[in-house]
C-alpha cells in the first residue's frame, strides 16, 4: 500500500482547507486551538433546526454539545424526541431557566421568531453566538416593527449582529459575537444575486424571484395544512405579497446595489422534506450575456467549498444538494433577449440553516470553515 | 321524501346544462340525439392519456369504446395493461393496422408526437378526430418543422385542424372534424392570459411564466430519469429555453393580441404524478389594476362549468384539482408597482390532456360539454 | 351511429343491475322511488370521511346534500374547509345543536369515535342513520367498554344496528334504520376471510395480518406524528397489539367460525394518502389447496361489483383501487407447505369508509347498490 | 475552553473505538497501518450501490478510490453519471476491461448478479474483495444453479468466500480475501433472528416475515414498473414465492438453528427511495416469553455500534436510519400467547448493501470497524 499523500491525514478537512480563504486572517480573539473543545448549548432543540445541529455535529471534531434546552420537552431524553438520534450521548433537554451556562462556549439559537431577542439579551457576555431565528437579520429595527408587528426588543444587540451569509461576509463573521444566520430563502437568492448586482451585471428593476420550498421550512409545530394528508402530491404557492424573508433579501441586494431594491418574490410550498430551488428572472445591464453573468460567478465562487458553479447547461436539482452544506447554481439564456434566468438549489435545513450556522461558528472560532460539515449529498 | 328537483332528473349535466353557452348553436352536422351511442376508437391507448381516457369515459353515457389499438401490446387484454380499469368491459388491444373502422365514429388519438400526422391522414374521413398529440396544434408548419425538425407531413390536415382550447374557442370546435388538443402547459397559460391580452389589460413584453408539472406529463416511457428513486423528494427545472409547448403558448397569445408574444418559460419537474401549476408574472397595461384583472376573468369565466377564479386571496393549490376537469386561477398584487401574479392549477392528464380532450368531443357531437366529465377532484 | 343498447340509458347504474343480486329483494320500509330525491345530512362533515361523502354524492343521482354540521367550523362555508369541493352547491355549515333534521331523510355520521352514542340517540327516529364511527361495531357492549374505557352511552341502539359489511351482510342491511358502517382494516381482512372461515377451508388458530394503511386513516386532526415531515418516505408499524379494530375483525371472524378467534395483527403507517393492503398468512384446513381458497373466494364474490379476485397470479396494488369503491384480492402459495397468502386492497376512504357508507345507504333505501359509486379507480 | 476529552482527538471513530471487539484479533495478514492509504476500486461505479460506495467513502481518512468502472458509461465522469457527487475528485469511468489494477488494494464489485463470478476469477490475486451483488452468497452451489438457473462459474471461489454479516461472523471477515456481502432483506432478517435462533429461544417452523423495501432496491435500471408514476403514494407485494433472498435468509437460519429452515417470507415495494422494515412473527420456545427474546437480542448486541435494540415499546421506522448504517430492532408480544414480533428496520442501501460493504473491509484491513460509517441518520 501507498504512503498516505500529504493533506489526507485528517478527516474533515481534507482539499479545503489549502484553497481557504481564511488563512491570511488574524481574528481578534484569539481562536480555539486545534484539537481543543469548543463546549456548545443548543437553544430550542426539539425543533428540526435543533435535531440538524445534532446531526452535524456528531462528525464534528472540535464541537460538544454540553446543554439542550426545549421548554415544552424539560426532563425528557433527546432521542425521545428525534428518535434517529438516540446513539449520540447527549445532555437531557431542559428548559432554558434552567440551563447552566458555566460549561459552555458557544451557542446554536434556534428559538421561534420573536422569543429570541429577550433570550439572547439575557445571555452571558462572553459566548458566541449564531442565532437561527429572523430576530437579528433586519439591521433596521423600523422594518422589523413594520414586518413582526411589534418593536424589537434588543435593539442595542442589533447593531452588534452580524449578518452571516458567509461566502459574502466572512471577514465580519470572523470577528463577530452574535450573528444572525440568514434564512433559507434569502440564502439561496442572495448567493448568486449579490454578486452580480455588486459588478452591475443585473438591472435593479424587475428583479423576479419564483422559490419553491420543502416542507421542512415550516418546522415542526403541529398544523393541518402542513399535515402529510394536506401536502403529498402537490404544490402551492403562499405568502405571495408578504413573506418575511422578503425585507431581508431586500436587504442583501440594496446594500450591494448601494440603492433601494424592490424583488417579487413568490415562494412555493412543494411535496418534499427537505431541498429548497429559487428561480430568478432578471434583466441584464445593457451590453452584459449571459456569458459575463456566468463568468463573474464562476470567479466569485472558484475557491468555494460549498458554492458550486455547475458546468455548461446542467440543471441544478433540489435532490443533490439534500443533507449537505452546498448550493449549487447556474445561469440560463431567456428567450427573451436582455433576460436570463438563474437557479440555485439548497438544503433550507443545511445551508439554508444549520448548516451554515456551523459553517459561521466555525470561523467565529477561527476554525477550518467546513469542520464538520463535509457531508455529501444523500441521493437517492 | 320530497319529489326531485327540476334539472335533477340527469345525473352528469345536472347544475351546467342550464348555464352552458351552447344552447344558441346550430352545428353543421346534426349532432348525436340523447341517448344516442357514439362509438369511440382510442389509438394508443396503452399511455396514460389512453387509460385516462378510459377512465373518464367509464361514466360517460354516450360515448363507448369499440376499438383500442397499442402497437406493442397488441393481443393483450387492457386490463393488464391498466389494472386499474379491469373492470371495464372494453375491447382488446390491437395493432393500428388491424382497426376496423367501420364500427367508429369517433376517434381519440394518443398516439406520440411524430407519429400521428400520418395515421390521421390514414382515418376514415367521416370520423370525428381529438388528437392528443402535438403534431397539429401548430398553425404555421414551417414553425412545426423548426421546433420538431421534419417537415410537416399533413399539411392539409393542418389547415383544417382547429385548436382545442376549449372555452377560448368553442364555436370552432363544435364544427370542427379534427381538433388539436392542447398541450397542458399551453392549457393552463392560455386560459388566463388570452382574455387579458384581447382585453389590452397587460403588456405583451416580459410574460415570464415559471411552470411546475407532474411526472405523468412525460408519460409511461421506461426512462432512468423518470424513475421514483431520480425523481422522489425534488423539483427541477428542465428544457428551460426551448419547451415544446413554447411555439403553442407564444402561438395563442399572439393571436389574442394580434401581434408577435415571445415568452419567457421556465418549466419544473416536480415529485407529483398528476398536477401542473403556472405562475405568470405580468406587467399591467398603464392605469390598470390587479382588481381590473380580477374583474375582466370574473366576467369571461363567470359561466364557466370548468374554470374557476377562486375569490378573494385564496391560492389554487394543485392538489385540489386533481382528477378533474376544472382550472382554478387567481390574480395577485406584485411587491413591484405595476406588476401581477397569476396562478392556475390544472390535473395535467384531464383538463391538461384526456378531460379537454372529452370535453371537446361532447361539442364536436352536439352533446352537453360537461358529459362524463363531472367528476369532483379526488383530495386528499 | 348506431342505437344505444338496451341498459345503458342510465350512466350510474349499466352492468352490475342486471346482476345485482337485490332484485329478489322486498324490503321491510318501501323503498324511494326512481328519480326521487333523498335528503342527506351529513354530521361532522369537516373531517376526511365527510368531504368524501361530498365527492361521492356529487354524481349521486337521488342523494341530495341538505344539511352539514361541523361544530368547530360552524357558519363556515364548505367550499373553505375542502376547497377541492367549491364547486358544489351546497349548505353551510352549522354546529350539530343547530342542525334542522325536519328536511332530512338520511344521515352520515361522519363524527369521532366516542361522541356519536349520544348524537344519535339525540336523532328523529324516521331517520336512517350511517355511523362511520366505531360506537356501534361490537355488538357486546362489554367489549365496547374494555376497547374504549367508558360504558356504552347508547346500549338499546345498539341492540338495533346493523353491522354494515355490505357483501357479507347485504340483506340485514337492507332492512337496517341504524347501519355500523366498518373500520378500513375490517373490511379489508373480513372480506376475503370471512367466507373462508365459514367454508372451514382455514384454520382458526395462528391467523396473522400484517396491514398497511394510507395517513387519512388517521383525520384531518393536527398532529406532530402525522405531519409530512414526519411521514414522507417512511413506513413504521403502530398499536401493535392493541389496535381498536381488532374486536371488530375478531368479532367478524368469531361469528364465521361459530367459536371465537384471536388474532395476530400488526398495522404499519405508510407515506401514501389513500390505500390500504392487508396481508393475511393463514393455516390451510387439512387437505385444502391454495386453488380450493381460489375457487371458493371466486364462486363467493362472482356476481359482485366491487370486490374483484385478481386472475392468476396478479397481485393487488393499493395504487389500482385508489379512489374506487373496488376491493381486490387474491391467494398466493406459501412456500411453507399448508399455508397460504391472502392480499386485499382497499381505499381507505371509500370502501374502507365513505364509499362502503353509501352502498350501504342505497341498500336501505331499496336503491341500486351501485348508484352513485362508480368511480374508477385514480391511476397514476 | 477546556481541553478536548480523551479519545476524542479522532473525529470518525470515538466513543466506539473502546468497546470495539477488534481489539484483542491479530489478522493473519498484516493489516494496514493507522494513516497509511488503501487504493480502491469501485466496480459497476455507475448503479447506487456504487454511488454509494463513493457518498461513504468521501469522508473516509483512509481508503481512495483510485479506480472506477462502468462499462455503458466509460469515458465518462462519474460527476456526470452522479451529479450529486461532483465536488468529490474521482477518476474518471472506464470499461472494466481498462482497469489498471496494478495501483489497487481492495475492491468494491457492484457489479449485476451474473457477471461477477467470472470478474472476480480475472481479478489480481492480492485483492482484497468484498462483492456486492448475490454471486457468491449461497454456499451451495447447486442451490445457486437452481435459483440462479446456470451453473455457477466460480465454485472455487465460492468455497474461498465469506459471507459479511458484520455482526455474527466478525472473525471469519477479518481474515477472509473474499468476502459476500449480505443481501438487504437478508441483514435485516437475520441480525434479529440468528442469535434468538442459535439460543434455541424461537421455533423453526412458522416463520413468517412480511418485508417492506424502498425503490432503491430495484437499482438503477430505467423499468416501467419503477417510474415515479407507477411507484408513487403505494404498496405492492412481489416475488412473493420465489424471492431470491430466501435461500440466503434459509441459509443464515438453517446454519443458525443446525437444521433446515423453511420460511415463508413476502416482500412489498414501497413508495420511499431507501429503508427496508422486515416484521417477523415467530413462535416461541416453549416457556419463553417475549422478555426472553428481549434480554437475548440486548446482550447480544449490547457493544455493538451499528445494531440497536430499541427500550420499551419503541417502534423501529425506517425513517430513523436513513442515510445510516444502523439497524434499529424491537420486540412486541403478540395477541396470539406463545407468538412475539420482532420488527426490524435497516438502510437498504446503507447496512443492505454499501455501509456494511465498507464494515467489512474496515475489518479484512485490520481498521476500526466504523472508519467511514459514523453518519447520523438524515431525518426529516
Amino acid at each position: 500500500m501507498s504512503t498516505l499523500k500529504v493533506g489526507r491525514s485528517s478527516v474533515c478537512v481534507r482539499a479545503s482547507i489549502a484553497s481557504s480563504p481564511q488563512k491570511q486572517y488574524s481574528p481578534k480573539t484569539p481562536a480555539v486551538k486545534s484539537g481543543e473543545e469548543v463546549r456548545i448549548a443548543v437553544l430550542g432543540a426539539s425543533g428540526y433546526t435543533g435535531a440538524e445541529i445534532v446531526r452535524l455535529l456528531a462528525n464534528h471534531p472540535q464541537f460538544r454539545i454540553t446543554v439542550m434546552t426545549a421548554d415544552r420537552k424539560a426532563g425528557e431524553q433527546f432521542g425521545s424526541v428525534f428518535p434517529h438520534l438516540i446513539t449520540q450521548d447527549l445532555p437531557n433537554l431542559v428548559a432554558i431557566k434552567d440551563a447552566d451556562f458555566s460549561d459552555v462556549d458557544a451557542v446554536f439559537c434556534c428559538l421561534p421568531h420573536g422569543t429570541t431577542q429577550e433570550i439572547i439579551k439575557g445571555l452571558p457576555q462572553q459566548l458566541k453566538i449564531v442565532d437561527l431565528s429572523a430576530d437579528f437579520r433586519l439591521r433596521d429595527i423600523n422594518e422589523y416593527a413594520e414586518w413582526y408587528g411589534h418593536a424589537h426588543r434588543a435593539p442595542e444587540l442589533q447593531e452588534e449582529a452580524v449578518y452571516g451569509l458567509t461566502e459574502v461576509l466572512r471577514d465580519e463573521i470572523r470577528n463577530a459575537r452574535l450573528v444572525a444566520n440568514p434564512g433559507c430563502y434569502p440564502t439561496s437568492i442572495q448567493l448568486p444575486l449579490v454578486p452580480l448586482i455588486k459588478a452591475k451585471l443585473i438591472k435593479l428593476s424587475n428583479i423576479i424571484i419564483d422559490a419553491k420550498s420543502g416542507v421542512t421550512g415550516a418546522g415542526r409545530g403541529a398544523k393541518e395544512a402542513n399535515l402529510y394528508t394536506e401536502i403529498a402530491e402537490g404544490i402551492h404557492a403562499y405568502g405571495i405579497k408578504g413573506h418575511r424573508h422578503v425585507p431581508e433579501v431586500e436587504q442583501g441586494l440594496s446594500e450591494a446595489a448601494e440603492s433601494k431594491v424592490t424583488i417579487s418574490f413568490t415562494p412555493n410550498l412543494i411535496c418534499m422534506k427537505r431541498g429548497m430551488q429559487s428561480t430568478m428572472f432578471v434583466e441584464m445591464a445593457p451590453g452584459v450575456t449571459v456569458s459575463d453573468l456566468y463568468q463573474h460567478l464562476k470567479s466569485t465562487y472558484e475557491g468555494e467549498e460549498f458554492v458550486k458553479l455547475l458546468n455548461g447547461s446542467n440543471v441544478p436539482h433540489t435532490r443533490h444538494v439534500v443533507g449537505s452544506n452546498y448550493c449549487f447554481m447556474n445561469v440560463f439564456e431567456d428567450r427573451i433577449p436582455g433576460r436570463a434566468i438563474i437557479i440555485s438549489v439548497i438544503d433550507n435545513l443545511v445551508k439554508g440553516a444549520s448548516g451554515q450556522a456551523v459553517q459561521n461558528l466555525n470561523l467565529m472560532m477561527g476554525l477550518p470553515e467546513n469542520m464538520g460539515l463535509q457531508y455529501q449529498p444523500l441521493f437517492p
